[in-house]
């Protein structure tokens, strides 16, 4: 059907080892190609990947690299399924055609090599795009501090809000067509205010991250970072360490889930827990204090919160999180209350942990 | 061009609050629906919602439960913009549209109101689905382990592979139309064949994952267990505990993510370091023995890896993990390398990880 109303179609899946994939042979039946070559450089690949995880190569393997002997061929570095395109004619309407595979990594890799051929192929407009990511203001209440300035928002730009729960309000310019430098300079003008009205709010822009600002800030600096995690159960950690290079600057973490391994091994007061709760402002304060000496770091996070289904009270219902964070001079915490299910909540506690760190750190977009 | 085409529509996102938001708008327009109501339980949800998260309730979170009259309103708990369903008249041809939001698990908490009115609207064949989870073949492998098997199942038995690089290869065999306890037999009888050739290798059916399965033998053994991690840096915890009531079981775990932590908290041997490296059989098994003493658990696991995408050599390349696993009658580990970039090798440790313990637990499907 695509075939018929399309220039450029991009199909995923079915190029596996096993019965049921059938991409391969539809594909090669709709360009009549009988004849299949050898793909040397996949299958050089394929041979890498067996021998590296020590697994047997098979038959079925091996033909990952046989493609049909019209296409060309996308190498694929992360899996043994290699990508294909396909240059097709149907009443003299040229139709070009992807074949990636289904695995999402393995298809995003290859993204850049589909752009490429788009690129040649066809002739674009310009896009201009600028994104700012916010962290911290709900988006109703964000679209209100900003009603103004976008009323005033020259007729060519067009701004677009894209929430995401845990990783805050992103806001993206942009501009259709025209010249790029024009559109930048634009664009800019427009940045400047905006940043005057959402002031730290902004935290970075474009693929920037709370952990890839934390990281900068830590590894221009010098600094290093432990946590101390109980409902968050090693989620922030994760996230600290997703950044490649994050071990010049994360010390490590505890994860003190059961109270015993706060008391016994960070060190929290017997007391503490007794008057306070693991859930309180002074069990958090502890535990980022003593983590931070225990892991001889110069900042730390702590977290202690009830992430759900059960457990929550008419005082600390599901979705409340305490947090501290601790450096050289400073100790602070806060508490916030969520509204997610578990996963959620914990997904949420974690990048409202690192946006506090930042916000202490006072990092925002320059 | 759905409108003309189908009779039913599911359409997600553009409910927001602000103004590059107008699903509503549109579909109001499209029904010719001039009129909106307020949906007074929505309102009260919203309410709710700004007062536990303590944010200020605006003019456009309330008119978030303005509705078009003529619609059908879905109820959304985890947010404030509710989903609507709409009945079209087309020509003559009824149909069902419905309006969802954009958010990722809002709208997956409605699928259960929408599944129910299609499945009162439309006449629906049976489907009947059994799905069983491997781990730890490859997919090229097990479609030669279970070629002979596959090749003679019954002709109405459909089967498909759905490989995940992190949770294993599912297998899913599926009847359409039918009688359902008919299928049901039909289909037992080729899992129980399938279970003799895959043997442990099945570890559970339908939603089932490496983490539920090991939730149930702790839960219900009364064990505990805790973790130790240096590459997957806080994953498997946060892994183990993505399972409601995982407290019971899980006591905590140790980022050791420098070698000072390694050494401080967990006791590692400086030997071992030194002439072993921290990617070794016997740091690992160190780290599993005494994570598991320190917290006192009965199970342990510990991890330690090279992540990537630096830190490589040729004895050890990016995706090498040596794991070890102990519990109170024993302690082995072994060393695995596979193939992705960072963030799926750190997954991919992880889950690694867990099946180890699990197949030394016994734990597959009966």
């Amino acid at each position: 059907e695509c075939y018929e109303t399309s220039d450029l179609i991009i199909v995923t899946g079915g190029l596996g080892p096993t019965k049921d994939d059938i991409t391969k042979k539809a594909l090669a039946k709709l360009c009549n190609c009988e004849q299949y070559k050898y793909d040397i450089n996949q299958a050089r690949l394929i041979e890498d990947i067996c021998n590296k995880r020590n697994i047997a190569l098979t038959k079925l393997n091996r033909d990952q690299a046989f493609v049909p002997e019209c296409c060309e061929v996308i190498i694929n570095r992360l899996g043994t399924a290699p990508g294909m395109i396909f240059r097709l004619n149907n009443k003299n309407k040229n139709v070009i055609l992807f074949s990636l595979p289904g695995v999402p990594y393995e298809m995003e890799h290859m993204l850049p090599a589909v752009i490429e051929t788009v690129k040649k192929e066809f002739k674009i407009d310009s896009i201009y795009h600028r994104t700012l990511l916010t962290f911290g203001i709900p988006e109703s209440t964000l679209a209100s501090m900003i009603e103004n300035w976008e009323d005033n928002l020259p007729d060519e730009i067009k701004l677009a809000y894209l929430p995401n729960p845990h990783t805050g309000v992103k806001l993206r310019l942009s501009i259709y067509g025209g010249d790029l430098d024009n559109n930048a300079q634009l664009v800019e003008k427009e940045v400047v205010k905006l940043k005057q009205i959402l002031g730290n709010a902004i935290y970075g822009e474009g693929d920037e991250s709370l952990e890839s600002v934390l990281s900068k800030y830590l590894t221009y600096n010098h600094k290093t970072i432990s946590v101390a995690e109980s409902c968050t159960s090693g989620r922030i950690s994760s996230i600290l360490t997703s950044i490649p290079g994050s071990s010049v600057y994360f010390k490590g973490g505890i994860v003190a889930y059961d109270n015993s391994i706060k008391m016994n091994i960070l060190n929290v007061k017997e007391d503490t827990l007794n008057n306070f709760g693991a859930v309180s402002a002074k069990c958090v304060e502890e535990m980022a204090e003593n983590v931070r000496k225990l892991m001889k770091s110069d900042f730390s996070i702590a977290t202690s919160g009830i992430a759900g289904p059960s457990g929550g009270s008419t005082d600390k219902p599901v979705g409340t999180v305490w947090i501290a964070i601790s450096g050289p001079n400073f100790l602070e915490s806060q508490m916030k209350v969520f509204n997610g299910n578990r996963n959620n909540n914990i997904e949420r506690f974690s990048t409202e942990a690192l946006n506090f760190l930042r916000l202490r750190l006072g990092l925002q977009l320059k």
